[in-house]
């Protein structure tokens, strides 16, 4: 429980949602500015700010496949995207790790109107990242 | 390894790209078409669509951490995406399971244009859901 933490006020129940899955480390609970019908956020019950001190919370993968399959069933959406963003420069704007499960529906597609360029540094790139792993 | 897989065809070595990291379930190598410096893929070896069918996954937990790490360190990223796409209306392109790690820079920030509505049917939404799990 990290003080000041909006989600940890969730989980803690002292401002309220709407939970969809709660189990030992993680709840689900409805996004209160959802982008389309069934948008849930799905955390870890442990305070961590981001991705990177996630280290061994992979008991978040089957919550996560698993709210992504509840959400799809439930309004028959026909797409859905996980998205977990990390630092204020990607949008994060709690800073307790989140992962947005956001179904699409036909008429409701998700703008991808990023500027993809050729990969033309591949193998320098590669090996910088290679370097850090 | 499924015909006429594109990833399943990387995995193999059918179509070269540029590794950044390996184990006995899943790789990592860079997109083709970078969205920004670093921009990399996660996906597991065995294929599957998508998250629908991708319980019991988890190792690609500790994967995606390492690789998000890895692509902040080696850039000096000040901020990391991870998305992955389920369905031609979430903006899937290759029906193999895959986490996009997009690193993000000042001047070169994500842009989250969503329409965000307040949530003002939780209750209903959140039983419909919780049916499904």
């Amino acid at each position: 429980m990290e003080k000041d933490c909006v989600f940890c006020k969730i989980i803690e129940g002292e401002i309220p949602s709407h939970r969809v899955y709660e189990d030992e480390n993680v709840l689900a609970f409805l996004d209160a500015k959802p982008v389309s019908k069934g948008h849930t956020l799905v955390i870890p019950k442990t305070h961590v700010e981001n991705i990177h001190e996630a280290e061994g919370m992979s008991y978040m993968w089957d919550a996560i496949v698993e709210v992504a399959d509840a959400v799809k069933e439930a309004f028959d959406a026909n797409g859905i995207n996980i998205d977990q963003n990390n630092g204020e420069v990607a949008g994060q704007e709690v800073f307790h790790l989140h992962f947005h499960v956001t179904p699409r529906y036909d008429g409701n597609e998700i703008e991808l109107d990023y500027d993809r360029s050729d990969l033309t540094d591949g193998e320098e790139t590669a090996e910088k990242i290679e370097m850090e792993i």
